[in-house]
């Protein structure tokens, strides 16, 4: 197997003509991950759509039809993996990519790269943006340790459960949690963390980031009651509670 | 305070003439982060040796000689934070750099945006190469969920109690633990990392990455039980321990 399997970072910015131009995303995005882009002719991608119009911003319509692309989404199957290498197997170098930020984080990325390590395929990991750590330096919030959570529970009550038994494990540990949500659910989550954290905790929304509508506010989870629910919108979005971050950090393994 | 405070990437790769040449650097940070090197002329850093060897690269001497250069580091003080502020109260723009890759992390910087946070300032934060995401991504370990437990205990028998504390914890949460160590003692936190992760987890160390000795080493405890301790020098390091990454991650909240 001698392909090599690169793990390429994709914007944090939602489409649009300007967000999408060349320009813009090489201010967001290093030469290498750009340059993979342009130059690789196999990928696996998370989102066809989107990667094609992300490729399509550097490569001409002449490599864009020879192109090779095999999709592993939530709805692949472990069966899948080893077609996802056969080029890799006929010597070629291959792109990951999935639909937003850096990949293998909370998607099926992470699978592939273990069954290629297996497989003995060398995998070569490209720096990129990253809304949790984007929104983490932002935040103000202790960052000497953190967790990052995933997706919450989607049942509200099993989510306010879930958020509640964090708060307490926060004041406990000084551990930042980060989670994310799907944007249609922004809302019902950052209602529940504005109810739900205790006055000590701050909480932190960074939104949009690296786009033109980049926002983070954050601030004591007492202030957000007394401001209430800003408008969010359905936007990619990352949501962060943990300590006010001081020169010495809380340690409490 | 009209001043912006950005956060800066700085290279993960270790400082060599060939690594931090401006294309080399270029290759793994963002056009954005490069623009703002050139451009501003306040910084924050955590070191000064670090920060003037980078920006060298893409400022004049003319502009060097006007720098403004503030220190930030484990030796500071919370009462120093304010001063650290002026160039922002004059309204001046400021950029934030740490010793390598994104600050705030496992740095005091974090401590400098919940307190510029509370006099204000607008908090601008650039994507740029993470050792904690790079590492993650290669490793082939589960990414629904990780928790990033910084420094480890320097006593060997703390950080013992407390890694096979951790590996338990894997076992029961699924979220997969990434740690950092001073490179002078890469060689014993392996050492015990090896002896004492259970069969069934998996140990990742990525070592300088991002740097032309890039390695990401990964496979199951055992293996590197039967294969021994590799030879790791003291170059920058992450370690990654957890279960290997499926299809359908382990749910365990």
């Amino acid at each position: 197997m001698s392909g090599r399997l690169f793990l390429l970072p994709a914007p944090l910015a939602a489409y649009s003509p300007e967000a999408w131009s060349p320009e813009t995303l090489a201010l967001h995005l290093p030469a290498k991950a750009i340059g993979l882009y342009a130059s690789l002719d196999s990928f696996i991608v998370e989102s066809e759509r989107s990667a094609l119009r992300l490729l399509s911003r550097f490569k001409d319509a002449q490599s864009l039809r020879s192109l090779k692309l095999r999709v592993l989404n939530e709805h692949s199957g472990e069966s899948e993996l080893p077609s996802l290498l056969e080029d890799l197997e006929q010597g070629m170098d291959c792109g990951f990519l999935s639909e937003a930020g850096m990949p293998c984080i909370a998607d099926p990325g992470a699978a592939l790269v273990a069954y290629a390590r297996e497989k003995g395929v060398k995998i070569i990991p490209i720096s990129g943006p990253s809304s949790i750590l984007l929104g983490l330096v932002a935040s103000g919030l202790d960052a000497q340790r953190f967790a990052f959570l995933g997706y919450l529970p989607q049942n509200g009550e099993e989510r306010r459960a879930y958020i509640a038994r964090m708060a307490t494990a926060v004041l406990k540990d000084g551990m930042t949690r980060v989670c994310i949500e799907t944007p249609y659910r922004n809302k019902a989550l950052l209602k529940d963390l504005i109810a739900l954290l205790p006055d000590s905790l701050w909480l932190c929304v960074a939104s949009d980031l690296c786009g033109a509508e980049e926002r983070v506010l954050s601030a004591p989870a007492a202030q957000w009651r007394r401001s209430g629910l800003p408008a969010i919108g359905k936007v990619p979005a990352i949501f962060l509670f943990g300590k006010r971050a001081g020169m010495r950090p809380p340690d409490s393994r």
